[in-house]
């Protein structure tokens, strides 16, 4: 995905916030057709998540508090990368610390933009099989409210297509990982 | 999706900033499971996206200008909720303003959201199919940089496999649409 060879030009800054992962921009800015304008958006050191897969086929997927949509939603164990970090080593961390499962083959499913309209995270995505539990399972993150489910595809599908609370992400995700998946 | 229903308390507001088309906030939070913290994230009054399919079969998808990614990604038709305005009468507005065509049947994908780590954006999706040409095309937004393609089924399973860029609304919209394409 070799994008990053058109940028907009900063014609003036308006506007700047670091948060603790990711960084609030506001900025008037030429487009490279010429268009000149003001624009806000969020910049993001990118992010990894993992499809895990147990070696009967079931689909390793979380229900987790939001504080941002005020609730519970089904999506994949995810995580923001570190700085110096691959893709690949955030979501074996990520994997562990919020399945409390570990996997013996890795696969990457290739990248996707997030919200390209306000932001420019990258989502890296990766299929983990043989996912089977850790001797210890480690403390996780206090600030995470998480179950963890197992599903068929079949179920999974189902949730998908009858609207249950989940996030692009996942969906995007798992759309890359069926073609690897027993039916 | 019936969420809304778990807010986090608002302890102490520390930044606001009112962009355009949303709003960026920091603040420390407490949880429902107790946990305190500080957290930033952006406020949306939601987006509407559509996967128009022509009489024969072809999907309309856009290859449009981002600033935020720095170059040209696939992307479904889309636009923000405008006030007061339902999900579908933005994606009427924005298929034809984007594409160039109107369709004859609409059909409900629900919702999902977008970046629940720090956005409470929700995605409404649509299938259009019977897309056609508008008799006289609209002029658009000026500062939308924006190609109209035409594909099969099988070439955007093909590009979306294959690591073509790509945002995660585009695909899990097409994901939902799928059930219901010839293909």
């Amino acid at each position: 995905m070799p994008l990053g060879n058109e940028p907009a030009e900063i014609v003036q800054p308006q506007f700047f916030y670091q948060a603790r992962k990711f960084s609030f921009h506001g900025n008037r800015m030429r487009l490279p057709n010429g268009v000149e304008g003001d624009w806000t958006y969020v910049k993001h050191p990118g992010g990894a998540m993992v499809i895990p897969v147990t070696p009967d086929g079931r689909i390793i997927i979380l229900r987790q508090y939001r504080f941002a949509v005020q609730g519970r939603i089904l999506e994949f164990p995810a995580g923001t990368l570190e700085i110096g970090e691959t893709p690949l080593v955030t979501i074996q961390r990520e994997i562990e610390e919020e399945t409390g499962h570990q996997a013996t083959k890795w696969t990457d499913l290739g990248e996707f933009f997030l919200a390209p309209g306000y932001s420019d995270e990258i989502i890296y995505a990766f299929l983990a099989e043989g996912a089977v539990p850790l001797p210890q399972p480690p403390a996780g993150d206090d600030d995470e409210d998480i179950e963890v489910l197992f599903m068929t595809p079949a179920e999974l599908d189902a949730a998908i297509l009858n609207g249950a609370p989940i996030d692009a992400k996942s969906i995007a995700g798992y759309f890359r990982a069926k073609p690897h998946l027993k039916s």
